[in-house]
């Protein structure tokens, strides 16, 4: 069974009242005079990723013995709680198997939605096996986060609202992990309107589905290394594949420091929360995997990210974008030297924002200090500016 | 001159296609059977905050003549770039004056919407002081941040915009600093709808409109002292004193605390990026200072926050909630003391971020070390119990 037209329109009349029908928002700070870019705001959904979409209609397809059984998945995240919500809304019992790593606050987002949640295992692998073993013994329905044609369908209705909000869009871009929202979306749109261009986005780490593409079959990675856990997928299914070789016009790749620089780009000038997964899309455009032209729909696929790791996306973003830059000062022990070297860098126009200052490492002559100071800069050009002046001053900076 | 609903009507009629007419999103993690909380989501204006109704306002009002001479503002956020968009708009030149240590993301963004930006002194009143000293010398229309009947007309039209998304609306709850904002949406509201319950919050550190309304007259705090940089204002407006008195049903306090943990809220759980003076009337909400039932709208005056502070918010507010913990715990210097801890601390569903192992600290015995551990736990009960288990094992934890 592939999937029709009708699926997905039939899904989308199914999804009313259940999913919310996110906006399709013009995002300016990418936007020029050649392109403008809009941003559809899955992150906004319920439970905070598009995932509801497609475990709702998996669900919706179920006879009345299956729903009686009960459902089963296997997720450290968003499918997780996407499932949970759908099992809710139709009163069907749900197991979620979950690796016992998985974050504190999305193993108590899924039972607070009433899903019965079983820790097993470390890696998500043990989670899966697990489900499955409980799966043969309850006869739960195995709901799989992306292979599924009913999933897919569900998925796709997000294609359908934004030619809808947006019908003269030129091209979409989608990011992929298993496939399952880049198919559903390809599949959509190209069936109504085969000029629209779909690009597919995935974490150069785990780029199963280029891989795949670029082979002619599916294949699976030895590993899938990137942050943005919602793609860290090392395998595409056999319908997704299908489904991204007939539909998509292009896959392209982004490394996890371009992820990150697109999360907080997105906060900075979007004032949004994306998680990694949702953020390739937006990645894809700043750094022009392609050709940005014309009307381009970034899909925000979810907004799920520790807020820890968002901390630590900010410091390391900043660093690198040369805006905090860290400052080693090899001197002299002696009062007076920091104020000469605070001076210098105030009346440079930078924000000195921590000062550390250390006697005590071993390679350091008994009467020399470190003193290590992170700075708040324009950007790399200023902090050399603020280099060489130190350095004109006798200090040894590194 | 006071303000008319004819002025705020007007207003609104001009600020179409300038201002965006932001959403007005129902946020269901604060929504329970009782009330149900919708965000007026003015972090999505232009320029990221609501500042740029009353500018434009302003700006539309001054004769040909008086915007041939250009316009002038002190402000060290987001009323610069609230006035140098608005005057962008209608070509006239605009100076403003900011505090040589304003944020350089902000110093950037007021030089980029085209403005001559003057960096003068180290806090705003220095800023002040230099803009009304250039304000002499060439003739410019000062555009004061909230004291103005044209400017509070312009951010009136929030009350307007919400009134029609939210007809039936029970309360609006609007941050205050200065005032402009508070008085412009509760003349609006009150004068069509005087049934609504409009509720001014304020910065518990800052709180002169509070201080003013109980003294009966206008009153200067000694300083004004929060985070929020958008509401930290000293003193009040004669004409914002006089219509907050007239409009207002109340006004509640949050302190900085309150504050930082209502960003975070709205992070994880709505997504949205807001800074400390946009949080605060969501900070009232879920803190209960006033009753909360029926449909309530909390203004979120705008999102431009820098990403620094969000990430020591993040942080703070984690320790704060009990989400991550810190544990000093004095042990004897000897093999296989860490991963005894480790396997207590991992056995009860903690993971353990961080780990710091000092044996320098002076007041130790030589045997002895300190361990500083850092983990994520559920709340401040699980790291309860996990500081239990350790003493049981003979851990001094502290």
């Amino acid at each position: 069974m592939s999937v029709t037209l009708g699926m997905i329109l039939e899904a989308r009349e199914h999804l009313r009242g259940v999913a919310q029908r996110t906006g399709l928002v013009q995002f300016k700070a990418l936007s020029d005079e050649t392109s403008q870019v809009y941003l559809k705001t899955e992150d906004l959904q319920n439970t905070g990723s598009f995932k509801v979409r497609g475990a709702y209609i998996k669900i919706a397809s179920l006879s009345p013995e299956e729903r009686a059984c009960g459902v089963i998945a296997s997720s450290a995240g968003n499918h997780a709680q996407g499932v949970a919500l759908a099992a809710k809304a139709f009163g069907v019992p749900a197991t979620i198997v979950m690796p016992a790593g998985a974050p504190l606050s999305k193993v108590k987002a899924t039972r607070e939605l009433g899903a019965n949640v079983v820790l097993h295992g470390t890696v998500y692998d043990d989670a899966y096996a697990e489900a499955c073993r409980i799966q043969q013994e309850t006869g739960a329905t195995f709901i799989h986060p992306f292979n599924d044609p009913m999933v897919i369908a569900g998925q796709g209705t997000i294609g359908l609202e934004i030619m809808d909000d947006l019908p003269d869009v030129n091209t979409i871009v989608v990011p992929i992990g298993g496939g399952g929202l880049a198919s559903g979306v390809a599949a959509a749109v190209k069936m109504l309107h085969p000029n629209v261009r779909v690009i597919g986005v995935q974490a150069s780490g785990a780029a199963g589905m280029k891989a795949s593409l670029d082979a002619g079959h599916v294949v699976e990675l030895p590993s899938a290394k990137t942050f943005a856990d919602g793609i860290a997928v090392k395998k595409p299914g056999e319908l997704t594949f299908e489904l991204c070789q007939k539909y998509l016009d292009e896959v392209v790749t982004v490394d996890d420091d371009e992820i990150a620089q697109a999360i907080l780009f997105l906060m900075e000038r979007g004032k949004m929360v994306a998680e990694g997964a949702g953020a390739v899309s937006v990645a894809a455009i700043m750094n022009k995997k392609f050709d940005v032209s014309g009307k381009v729909a970034a899909v925000i696929s979810g907004g799920n990210i520790d807020v820890t790791m968002l901390s630590r996306i900010i410091e390391k973003g900043l660093l690198r974008a040369g805006r905090v830059h860290k400052l080693r000062i090899l001197m002299k022990d002696r009062p007076g030297q920091l104020e000469i070297v605070s001076r210098i860098i105030g009346s440079n126009g930078a924000n000195v924002m921590a000062v550390h200052h250390d006697r005590t490492d071993v390679d350091l002559d008994i009467r020399d200090a470190i003193l290590e100071i992170t700075m708040e800069t324009q950007d790399r050009e200023h902090a050399g500016r603020i280099m060489a002046a130190l350095r004109e001053a006798g200090f040894a900076v590194s």
